[in-house]
C-alpha cells in the first residue's frame, strides 16, 4: 500500500514538472542565451532588421494560425555572419513560454543515437508546451557533416527530416529556428524541402555597414574610424561580423599608434576588401 | 496446478487480445487518423477524386477477391501533394476492421533492427484480422534514405521487398498502401515490382485549380480570390496543396491590404508560377 | 544414476525426432505448400511442361546416381513468371521423404548470423534423410541483394556458395532447387557455377498462350474470353503468370459491360501488350 | 595438494593427448578423405600424373631438408578440375603422421574472428608433430571473397599470409597445399610470393582425354564411347571431370537410346565443345 | 549521518581539487614540457622570431580582450619545422596558471570515443580556470588522419570543430594553439574556419639560416663550420629544424676526417640541399 | 595492515620485475632469435655488408648521442631478400640490454585493439631499460594491409605513427627497426617522414653474387657449381636469398645427374633469370 502512494502522482509531482521539466529555458537561464548572443546584435544595416522583420513574421504566423500549427525556418548565411544570435534574438523576442536551443556544443563526442536522443528529449518537452520555440543550431555540426567524403551522420539526419514535418499534438504550436552556413548540403540533402521557408543571413558587404559596426561596438577612437572610413570609402568588403569582432580586437593590442594599419592589414589578409 | 491454470488461455484472455491488440486502429484511435488528414481532403479538381475512386476499387478487390488475398498499392507524387492524408482517408473510407498507419513519426532515432521490428508487428497484426488495411507511409523516411551515396538501410529496405509480397495467411486479406515522394529510387531498389499497382497523385497545376483550392479553404475574401483568380488566369502553376497551405497563412499575417500581394510574392519565390 | 538415465538416448527419443526433426516438411504441412503453390500450376503452355519434365529427370538423377549424390539446379526467369510455384511442385511431386522450403520470408528482419543458421539448420536437417529436396527460395532475396551499391549479405552468399557445392555424408542424396530472377547477379557472384544445371522458366509471350491462361483459371465469360483472344489474335505478350492473375482480378470489379475494357487497358499500361 | 596434483600433467594425460588432439587426421577418419575424393583419382592424360610427380617431390623436400622446414604449393586451376581431391590425394600419399585438411564446409556462417581460430587451431595442432601436412581448401571461399566489390575477410587473409610464412617450431617440418581456381586474386592479394611454388591443374582439352576418362569411369557401353570418340575425334574440348562426371550421370538417366545425344548436347551446351 | 558527512565537500576537497585536478600543467610537471622543447628554441633566423611575436600578441588579446574570450590560432608547417615545440614555449611564456597540452602520444591505441573524451576532459579542465592555454598537437594524428581514403575520425574532428568555437563560461578565457603539417587537409576539413588566425612555421630555407643554426647548437669545431658555410654560401636550402639534428648527430659519430663529408652527403641525400 | 603490506613493493618485486619484465629478449630466448636467422646471414656481396656497417653507425648514434635519445631506421627491399634476418643481426650484434622483436606471427587473427595494445607493449617494455632496440618486423603485415582497396589498419597505422616519433622516457635511449617490402606503401601513408633514414636491402642480381651464396651456402659439389658459374657468367639475375635457398633445396631432391638442370629450370621459371 505505501509502495503504491509513492507511485501515485499528485499535484506536488505536477507542479514540480512544471517547474523543472518544461519550464522556460531562457526565462530562467539567461547565462545560456547570453552565451549565445555574447556582444549582442550589431545592427550594421538593413540585411539586419529585414531578418528580424521576417523572423516576427513567423512568430505571429505560429501563434495565429490554426491551419499550420508547425512552421519551420532555416537562417542560411556563411560563416561568423552572426546566424545563431539572430537565431537567439528571434526566439527570446516571441516571449513563448518554451524556447530551448538545441546546440552541437551539449554533445561533444556523443554517440550518434543519444544525439538523436537528445534532439528529440528537447522536441518532446516543446510539445508538451502550448507554444514552444526550438533553436536547430548549427546543423551540420549536428549532422557530424564533413565535406570529405562526404560523410556525415544519417541517423541525425533521418530524426531532424522527421521532427522538422512532424506536427506538435492537436491545440499545440511549434516554431522551429534552423541555422546553417551549408545551405547547398541541406539541399542535396532534401532538408530543405522539411523547411516551410528560408531566411538569407548576409556578411557585412560595403565599407559604409564595416563602419557603422565599428561605431556601434564603440571600438576605435572617432579619428581612427574616421581614417578607416576614407580607406574603405565606396569600397566592396566582405566579413562577417563575428570575424569582424576578432580582428578589431588583434588591433586593439597594439600601440595605438599602429591599431588602423593593424586592423586594415588584418582585414586584406582575411581576403574581406573586396575591392583590391 | 494454480500455475498450470495461470498458463491457461481463457475465454477473458481471448477477448482481451481482441480489444487491446488487434482492435481497429482508427476506430478508435480518432486522434491518430486526423493527425495525417489535419485539414481534411482538399478537392481542388479531378485529379484529387480520381486517386479517391482508384483506392475504392483496390478496396473492393481486396474485399472480393479470393486469388489475390494480397493488394499492394503506391501512392507516388511530389512532396507537400497530399498523399499521407489520401492513403489515410482511402484507408478510413475502407471501414476494415483492422487499419494501422505505419510511420516513421513514431521511430524517431529507433535503430534498424527495432524499426524492422515494430514494420513486422504492424504485419503481423493484420494477419490476426480477417480483412486489414496498413498505410507504410513515406516509403523514403522509413529507409532511411538520402540521395548523398545514396544511404539507406537496407535491413528494413528487405523487410519491406518480403512483406510486401507474402500473402496473408489463408482465409485472410490484407490491403497495402505505400506513400512515396521518390518512385525513382524505389524503382531502382527494385520495389516498384513488389506492388500490384502504382496511383499518381499529382500537384496542382492549373490557375483555376488553386483558385478551386482556395475557396474550398475559404482563405481570403471573395474579392481578394477575385483579384488572385485574375492574375492566374490561364497560367500553369506547380504546387503541392500543404506548400500552399503555408502560403495562404504566412500571407494572412500581413496587414490585409499587402495580404494579396504577399501571397503572390510568396508564390513566385516558391517557383510555384510557372508562366513567367 | 538417474541423470545418466535421463542424458540416455532411448528408442522413444529416436521416433520423437523422427516425427518431429525431420519429419516431411509438406507430407505433414500442406498449409505451407499451397501458400507457395496458392492457384495450383497453369498449363499455358509448353515452356511450363519443359520445365517440370527437366525437373523430373533431375529428381531420378538424384535417386538413382551414386556418383553425383548432390544435384543443384537454379530456376531462374522474369519477376511473376512462377518460379517459385514450380519449384515447389517438383519438390512435391519427388515424393522424397524430406522436403523443406528456405524462404526470405520466415527470415524478416533477422540478422546475418540468424539467416546463415536458419538456412544451415534446413541443410543439417536434410543430410539426416536418405533422400532430401531443399527449395532455397528467392536467393537474391535471401542474400538482402539491392542494385544500389550493389549492397548484399556476403555472410549468406558464402554459406550458400559452400552449400550448394557440399555433398550429403556417405549414402545420403539431396536435390536441391534454387530460384531467382537475377541470374546476371548469381554469374557475377560466382554462385552459377555451383549449381549443376539451369532452367529457364519463361513469361507468357504469345496472345494465345495468354488466352489459354484465361480458360484456365475459368477467368471471364466465354464471349469475353472470345474478344479478348480476338484482340490479341497473332500478338506478342509479355506476361508474368502471377502478374496476369492480379491483373484478371482487379478487372472483375469492374461492371460487367467494362471488364475486358480494363482488362486490355491494364495490360497495355503494364507493358504486357508487346505488339503496339 | 589435492587440487595442486589435479593441476599436474602425467603420463596420461601426454598419452590422452597424442591420441585426440593430434591423431593423424586421415589415418583415423576415412570417412573425411573419401569425401574430397569421392570418386577415386581420374588420370586421364600426363597433365594428372604431372600434378602428382611434381606433389611427391615437394613430399620429399619437406621430409629431407633442413634449410626448408616449411614448403608451401599452391594448386591452381579452373573450377570442377579436381584440385581438391589431388591435393588430398598427394597429402594422403605423403604418409605424414598429421594431415589435416582445413575447409570452408566446416565453417559454415562462422565469423571471421571464428575462422581465423579454426584455421590457426589446425595449424597450432600441426606444429606439434615433427612432420605435418595441412591443406588449404578452396583459399576464395575461406577468404569470403566475392568479385563484387571486390570483398572477402581481410582478418582471414592476414592470418593465412602469416601462417604460409611462419616456419614450424625447430626440429619440426611442415607441407601446406592450397587450393585456389582464382590465382590472379590470390597474386593481387600478394598471396602467391607466400607460396614457396605453384602447381597448375588443368581441364581434359582434347576429345581423346575425355574418351580416356569415361573409359576409366566405366561410363557408357563399349559402343556408345565408340559412337562418342568418333564425334570428339581431334576436336579440342573444355571440361573439368568433375563437370564431366555431372554430365554423364545426367545423360545415363535417359532412354538408353538417347543418352549418347543427351550427353553431346549437354556437352555443348556446356561450352565444352570448343570446337564449334 | 556518517555517511552524509563523507559526501560533504570541504574545504579541504576544494584545496586538493585546485592542487591535483587543475594545477597549471607545466608548472608542476617540467619534465612533460622538456620533453616537447627537448632541445631548447633555436633562434636560427627572423622566422622563428616572428611566430614568437605573434604567440605574445595571441597571450595579450587572451588576457586584455572582453569580447573575445576564446582566441584560437593555428601554428602549420611543414614536418620537423618545430612546431610543437615553438608552441609550447608559447604557452610556457604566457604564464597562464592553467596550460595543458593535449598530444596523441598519450592515446596510442585509444578508441575514437575515449580520444575525444580525454580532449573533452582537457577543456573542460581548462574552463575551471580563469586564464588557460590548451595546445592541440599534431592535430591530423589526433584525427587518425591517412591520405589513403583519406581516412579519419570523425568523432574527434567533429569534437575539435565545436571545441575550437565554443566560448569558454562567463569571466573565464582560453588560448587555444593547434599545431599540424597539413594545412591543406584541415581546410579541406572546415576546420580553420573555426581558428581565429593561422602562424605560419617555415623550414630553414637558406645557407646562412643553416650554418647559424650549427653555432647555436655549439656542434662541429670552428673549422668545419666554417667548411660547411663555404659550401652552403649563398645557396638555398630546405630542411626543418628537428631533421636537421638528426643529420648532424649522425654525422658525429664518424671519424672526425669524415665527419663534414658525410654531412653534406646527408643534407644532399636527404634533399635538403636545393642549389643543385 | 597485513593487506597494505601485501601491496607494498619491495626489493623482491623489484627484481622480479628485472629479471621478467624486462629481461633482454634474444639474450635469454636464443630459440627466437635463431628462428628470425634460421640459415644464418649470407654475405653474397657488398650490399650486404653495406647494410651491416649501416647499422652499426646508427647502433652506436643511439648510444652516444643525447640530442636524438630515438634513433628510428627502416630496412626495405624486395620478398625474400633477408631483411628480417638482417634487422635481428643488427639488433642482436648492438647487445642492447633489451632488445625485443614486435612480429606479426606471434598476432594472428588478433583484433586491431590487441594488436595496438601489444605493439604499446613492447615499447612500454623498452621504456624502462636505459637502451633498447626493438624490430617492428613486417610492417605491411601488422597493418593488415592488402592492396586490393586498399585496407589496412588504420589503428595500429596511427599507433606506429605516434610511436616512431615520440621520445623515450628522459635518459632512456631507444633503436627502432622496421622492415618492409612496401616502401611505396609507406610512403603514403606518411609514414617514412617518421624515420630517421632508410637503409635498402637488395636482391642478388649478378650471376657472380648468386655462385658466392652458393658457395657460402656449401650447396652443390664444387663440380655442380663450376657448371652453374660458367652458365650464369656476367649475366643479370634477380632473387632473394631465402628464395635462392628454396630454389636450391627443391633441386636437391632430384636425382644428381639432373641437380644443375632443375636448378636452372627453377631460376628461370621464377623469373630470375634476367639475362634472357
Amino acid at each position: 500500500m505505501e509502495r503504491a502512494e509513492k507511485l501515485q502522482v499528485t499535484r506536488a509531482d505536477f507542479m514540480g514538472s512544471l517547474n523543472n521539466d518544461i519550464k522556460p529555458a531562457f526565462g530562467t537561464n539567461q547565462e545560456d542565451y547570453s552565451s549565445y548572443v555574447m556582444n549582442g546584435i550589431i545592427k550594421w544595416g538593413d540585411p539586419v532588421t529585414h531578418v528580424l522583420d521576417d523572423g516576427e513574421l513567423l512568430v505571429q504566423q505560429t501563434k495565429n494560425s490554426d491551419r499550420t500549427p508547425l512552421v519551420a525556418v532555416l537562417l542560411e548565411g556563411p560563416p561568423h555572419s552572426g546566424k545563431t544570435a539572430l537565431a537567439a534574438k528571434i526566439a527570446e523576442d516571441s516571449q513563448f513560454p518554451f524556447i530551448k536551443i538545441c546546440s552541437p556544443d551539449k554533445m561533444i563526442g556523443n554517440s550518434e543515437i543519444s544525439k538523436c536522443q537528445a534532439i528529440k528529449k528537447v522536441f518532446d518537452d516543446a510539445y508538451k508546451s502550448q507554444l514552444s520555440c526550438v533553436v536547430v543550431d548549427d546543423i551540420e555540426r549536428l549532422l557530424d557533416y564533413v565535406p570529405i567524403g562526404p560523410r556525415f551522420s544519417n541517423l541525425v539526419l533521418q530524426a531532424l527530416l522527421v521532427l522538422l514535418k512532424k506536427p506538435p499534438p492537436k491545440g499545440r504550436k511549434l516554431l522551429i529556428i534552423g541555422t546553417t552556413s551549408r545551405k547547398d548540403v541541406l539541399q542535396e540533402m532534401e532538408m530543405l524541402d522539411a523547411f516551410s521557408t528560408t531566411i538569407h543571413v548576409p556578411n557585412i558587404s560595403t565599407g559604409e555597414q564595416l563602419v557603422d559596426a565599428l561605431e556601434l561596438l564603440g571600438s576605435f577612437t572617432d579619428k581612427e574610424r574616421a581614417s578607416i572610413a576614407q580607406q574603405l570609402k565606396g569600397k566592396r568588403v566582405w566579413i562577417g561580423i563575428k570575424k569582424l569582432l576578432v580582428l578589431i580586437e588583434m588591433s586593439l593590442q597594439m600601440d595605438p599608434d599602429y591599431r588602423v594599419i593593424k586592423f586594415m592589414t588584418l582585414l586584406r589578409d582575411e581576403g574581406a576588401d573586396r575591392s583590391l
